[in-house]
């Protein structure tokens, strides 16, 4: 059965793609990042349990570093979350590179097991103006991929979500019966969503386009 | 003071790179990856003495799960490294994907610094035909880098050893005061090189074609 790695980070576009991954017939190796963010233990929590709601290989790395590299109010808890609502540009919440790093392990990973297909739910259109998930900076770094590993090592890299928006991706999971609840997006709380940093606007906006409740507590 | 992010392993290579970086006028940000490889205590001393040498700030980051991935016979003991002597093909020390790994995690590094170069030690052709040291596998993963990073932040990849012997290494390095007796690169042995891995036979070959003597201890 051919295989693909799946990046999963608990949130409900990682999850999304996963079920696309699986419903396209890959045996499916769920790779997760800690990299000791603000809300990794809830994150790690979704994703075990949608990891099994898939009956995928599970894999969890420890890239602590990311919080020696700082920069961002997801690792450095001295810096504030903002909360005032999504605007234009890089927000403070950008861990530099991120995708980057994510990518290169996991291809590792990918080219270690054979796996043909590397899963990834960025988001270019409807997100929050991150440079390391748009399809340009995918299609560049899918060359690096390719060009430095195995000649006999052929990983392509697959964003389907990259050009939906949150309220295609909240239609596409019931579609797929992705099991939203067990998502998690908010930036700051592990127990209730606070609601009102980026991650839970786009979240909210995406239920709310889809005219769908979201079934996860909210302070 | 420019700042340039060098990636130091503890061998000639990346030591002579990191020479070359500082002579060119950058502030040094000295960057070892730990990697749970065979020799990492000595290689991490060679880092220490040599980031000394450089007056350079030094960074460390743990990145463990090379280990968790395997493949290799630097990072998984119940594989053997070569002695028999250099052969065509990618050996079995190979990390899969390990520069794409590195170079992501420093060009973080790097955007959150505001340094404007990377450099890294790869050599091309007279080394063991690993598909991640070559000019056209970081000309492609440069263009990521840029891609994925903020639109302000431009980070040049430098190699300058790329197209170097092991020969001239040796040479340039004496020419530029490189402290070679701190630097390792035996893959399997701490105390006393073993003289025989493909690391130890290319460092050998370098100072027999330099007509100089190596000060490291070998057994």
């Amino acid at each position: 059965m051919k295989k693909a790695v799946c990046i999963i980070s608990g949130g409900m576009d990682s999850a999304l793609t996963a079920f696309i991954a699986k419903k396209a017939g890959y045996e499916i190796i769920a790779l997760h990042f800690n990299y000791a963010q603000r809300t990794e233990r809830k994150e790690l929590e979704c994703f075990e349990k949608i990891s099994a709601a898939l009956g995928a290989k599970k894999v969890v790395f420890d890239t602590h570093f990311f919080k020696d590299i700082g920069a961002s109010s997801l690792t450095d808890t001295s810096l504030c979350v903002r909360t005032g609502g999504v605007e234009e540009g890089v927000p403070n919440t950008y861990v530099p590179y991120r995708n980057g790093i994510f990518i290169s392990i996991a291809a590792s990973l990918a080219e270690k097991e054979g796996a043909e297909a590397l899963y990834l739910g960025v988001i270019e259109e409807d997100s929050s103006g991150y440079p390391d998930c748009t399809e340009a900076f995918i299609k560049k770094i899918e060359a690096a991929v390719n060009e430095g590993t195995k000649k006999q090592t052929s990983i392509q890299i697959r964003t389907p979500l990259v050009h939906l928006t949150k309220e295609d991706i909240v239609k596409e999971a019931l579609k797929l019966g992705v099991p939203l609840e067990l998502t998690w997006s908010c930036y700051t709380n592990e127990d209730k969503a606070c609601g009102v940093c980026d991650s839970c606007r786009l979240r909210l906006r995406g239920f709310e386009g889809a005219k769908i409740k979201d079934k996860i507590p909210y302070m």
